[in-house]
């Protein structure tokens, strides 16, 4: 069972200045938990219903998390699921390391992604596609958000991020004497990507669910790239078209 | 203002029972409804905030839709979504005609597709490639619930759905004794679709988000197919799935 101060604490991380505040984040459900106690991930407790903690004793026994045994109705109190009938962890977040594309790297950059169910679907679709390293501008969603790690179906455990200014990035790799790297942006009037060769190293940047590009990142952008169009549908979503833009890059050059 | 019969009944039409009972549904938001008093349907009532009527007032005209004016309050009330500052259509249900593909179109099968926002966005997806006829299984989400309309952005009014035994549809097309169709199935152990010589005719299967293509239905995929990954996630979304393998037969067939 849970103290006050435990379910108090859990509840706070629902919101971001909390997360940042403790430097602790909240992953839930059974597969999300099973995956983040399998990383490298710090773990600072679990909360579990007694069936989940006898499956996965060998889990929190590894890193020695210390473990709660709660009901179902604490566990989705403490939480942020409508229903979660396994378990919760509380998580120590990463330091916010600087993230560079190397030589045969694709890396990806979020210019103001703001809806956290599409970030965790990009997470998800960069671990498909390989992708380890994700740039975010400041006003992207923050990826410890419950519902991005939750989108993410724990592959929030297998790729990186940093938050920062992402146009500086782009100006240091374009002002590069040697080995400047692509930088490919979505846009409505760029190359077809069904056509295009893609380089092996460098950026691709997807921009804000309404706006796109910003300008101040747009004017990094050294090859504009369209999805070709075959209908009516006035747009694509922002995770979908990351997806398809990853896989005609993987598809030309791997 | 509504009467209180008026908004009874708008609100019954958030399930699926008296949707079928008065072959009505809901359309929300700006955009959904100027599209779908631009299309086909038929709208027997559009309740609206005074300056989205005002705006709009030509296209309520040209059906000679009834038009109530309501407050911003009473909108939320009635509709489904959180938040809807202009405006809902009651819209008159489709017969449910058969559909098959017709030499040099690829239409789209969905296997026991549950999730109404996986629905909305395949909606939208076959509307940019340019896929116009879609087959649901009688266990698929129905179109008509509110969360698939709004996922979809308006393409519901652009794309064409049928509901019934969508192995009976594969059946009879495997039997032709000409003009066979291919019968695109996603599954881990399929060819790569990068490098498939897909054809121009035929259907593709999309199976559950869980389970895949039932057994009933794989036994007519005359093709399997697979997308390559490069990492290490375990699954795409079903959404992301269909607009990849849709963007690769494009590719080659265009």
């Amino acid at each position: 069972m849970l103290s006050k101060n435990q379910l108090k604490y859990i509840q706070s991380l629902h919101q971001k200045k909390f997360r940042q505040q403790h430097g602790t984040f909240l992953v839930e459900g059974a597969k999300s938990v099973q995956e983040v106690l399998q990383s490298d991930f710090q773990t600072e407790l679990v909360i579990a219903t007694e069936a989940f903690y006898k499956e996965n004793v060998h889990l929190t026994e590894r890193q020695r998390t210390p473990v709660e045994i709660v009901s179902i109705a604490e566990l989705e109190r403490a939480g942020t699921l409508e229903s979660n009938n396994a378990a919760l962890a509380v998580v120590k977040t990463k330091e916010n390391r600087p993230l560079l594309a190397a030589p045969n790297e694709i890396a990806l950059i979020l210019d103001d992604i703001r809806d956290p169910g599409n970030l965790g679907t990009i997470l998800r679709i960069a671990d498909w596609y390989g992708v380890r390293k994700i740039l975010c501008s400041e006003t992207t969603a923050d990826v410890y958000n419950p519902k991005v790690i939750s989108a993410s179906k724990g592959s929030f455990t297998r790729v990186n991020w940093w938050y920062g200014n992402v146009a500086d990035v782009l100006k240091q790799s374009n002002d590069e004497p040697v080995g400047k790297l692509a930088v490919y942006g979505a846009f409505l009037d760029g190359e077809d990507v069904h056509t295009l060769a893609f380089s092996k190293s460098g950026y691709l940047v997807m921009g804000n669910e309404s706006n796109g590009i910003r300008p101040d990142t747009a004017q990094y952008v050294t090859q504009r790239v369209t999805i070709p169009r075959y209908g009516d549908a006035e747009s694509l979503n922002v995770g979908i078209a990351t997806a398809i833009l990853l896989d005609n890059i993987r598809r030309v050059t791997q």
